[in-house]
């Protein structure tokens, strides 16, 4: 399927990760940007080009709704790049589905949204399959690093009996409410707290469990899952945050589940402010066995913002549904 | 798509990766072997039972071509490991395309069959599309280690300018046919003349760069190809050689290629008898910049039989046609 038409995209949400989507975009060949959505009155009615500091984006605004815009002009795809949990980011993409849109979004639990959404992500790809609409959830953590790329390094294996992967990131790298999330200067018992609240931590961890699992034919049980706050031995000063010695400077969470013909998932996330050596690593019990490192690891916000626009033309080309990130092309760089 | 009916599958090619392909196919639930193909007449007419030392394989027996085994028993599918020339398999596999079957082969130049049989890769194309059928060439170098790994990598990049790859492998691990094909044992000019006629060294390592160039969308300039013999330093002995001071242990070489907008692609393959530290490493001049270490490196050939056999089901879910592995859906190991 060529395609030689531009895909006319819209930004759904304009926060650091969309204002970056945009720039992208903006670098592409492939894409024509129509319009951006944001709830927030004051960024309304606003120029795209003045919201992103840009002059790519001629006459495209700013609107209060995806249908405010799509009455303005037809759209094919959606960059949605506004909250973490399925069932709050199908529920905005209704109408986007009934337009027939192509949607990736940074949603994390849309990794893998039959988890936690089972009924809601049943509803939306019935409807997507009668509009011509797509969705996927996609990133780097979820979406590549401790999912995708182990899968793809399962396609070379005969048999695998484990997969483990360990992902070290130094958050005062990263974007502000990234900081915020691993919980930057909260003392750690209230980090906890939220975090058992679904207002902090890393979201997406369970789905890049599943993800595996699924990928491999593997039914596994509970997943069992630990977490506690990494506390800061000395003061620790970033863009963002001053962290004091004992407040929270990050995370440490893994997620464990196996299978009762003995297959195991093992993903080991260290994800605070001035963690040493940075690096993703994996590591499958398999025939052959495979042992790789990423050095420094994949991080970085552009990595997660590249992920979101590089994939949208393979979603595009793959049938219309709910899909995963295994159903879709191998990932590559788009022009 | 669900594929509940099991996958049937004959194996074209009774060689060592023909045989251990039948070993891998009789441990998977998805496929069943209905029979082999192999040219030599001490072969024919056996059982593949007797011939892979198995009882998996029930009355499966060893014909003469596929016509005579498709005459007995649908085909759905032919893993075909007979040869590295593109235009001589495509030959071969016209009566299984008639057929409609879904065709994956270890045949290096199938990688990317444009570069060296365009004509014939076009031809069968359309074939494919009048029948049905579906033809894929893959393995694990070429087929993933040098080009759809550093590919998937690229997934999470805002932008790549160039490749980097490079792969050593001990040679001694390997099987008898491939220790052969790195010259191990031949006088060094004696090796070198082989392979400026194609009788010798790495098949595939063009394509392998074509492939990366094609997915990220550079037209690259000409191929330069250096290779040299790696010669023995001391006495060296195998299962399959021994190879005295100053003979070939095996082969280094590298391909390079260039676009006139600055792209690059550089692949450096070391594979010879005795190679310390064997390892495959990528490293992507991107944004962000990625370099990654695949310690050990993927060597075996359970890897290459593994990559075929995995291919398969993905192969059968793609549209019909001359397929590449970057149109297909994410590795995977099936099981």
């Amino acid at each position: 399927m060529k395609m030689n038409k531009k895909i006319r995209i819209a930004q759904f949400g304009l926060g650091p990760i969309g204002i970056a989507c945009l720039s992208l975009l903006s670098r592409k060949n492939r894409f024509e940007v129509v319009g951006g959505i944001d709830i927030r009155e004051a960024l309304v009615g606003h120029s795209l080009n003045d919201v992103v500091g840009s002059s790519s984006f001629g006459s495209a605004q700013i609107y209060e709704s995806f249908e405010a815009l799509a009455h303005e002009t037809p759209v094919d795809a959606v960059l949605h790049t506004v909250g973490s949990r399925a069932n709050t980011s199908l529920e905005q993409m209704k109408p986007m589905i009934e337009a027939g849109c192509a949607i990736v979004s940074s949603c994390e639990e849309l990794l893998f949204p039959a988890l936690r959404a089972p009924e809601e992500t049943a509803l939306a790809d019935t409807h997507c399959h009668k509009t011509g609409g797509r969705i996927l959830g996609t990133g780097v953590n979820p979406g590549f690093v401790l999912d995708v790329l182990p899968i793809c390094l399962t396609g070379i294996c005969a048999d695998v009996r484990a997969v483990y992967g360990e992902r070290v990131v130094d958050a005062s790298t990263r974007r502000q409410p990234l900081q915020k999330k691993v919980g930057s200067g909260l003392p750690p018992e209230a980090f906890i707290e939220l975090e058992k609240k679904g207002l902090a931590g890393h979201a997406g961890f369970h789905e890049s469990l599943m993800l595996i699992a699924h990928a491999l034919g593997w039914t596994v049980g509970p997943i069992s899952d630990s977490i506690e706050a990494v506390v800061a031995s000395e003061q620790i000063e970033t863009d963002h945050f001053t962290i004091e010695v004992g407040q929270t400077a990050g995370l440490h969470q893994i997620v464990h589940a196996s299978s009762p013909e003995g297959h195991e998932i093992h993903l080991d996330l260290k994800m605070y402010q001035g963690a040493k050596d940075p690096h993703d690593y994996l590591r499958l019990d398999s025939e052959p066995p495979i042992e790789a490192t990423v050095h420094g690891g994949i991080a970085g916000d552009l990595a997660t913002v590249a992920a979101l626009v590089n994939a949208l033309p393979r979603l595009m080309q793959a049938d219309p549904g709910v899909r995963l990130m295994t159903e879709l092309s191998l990932p590559k760089c788009v022009v």
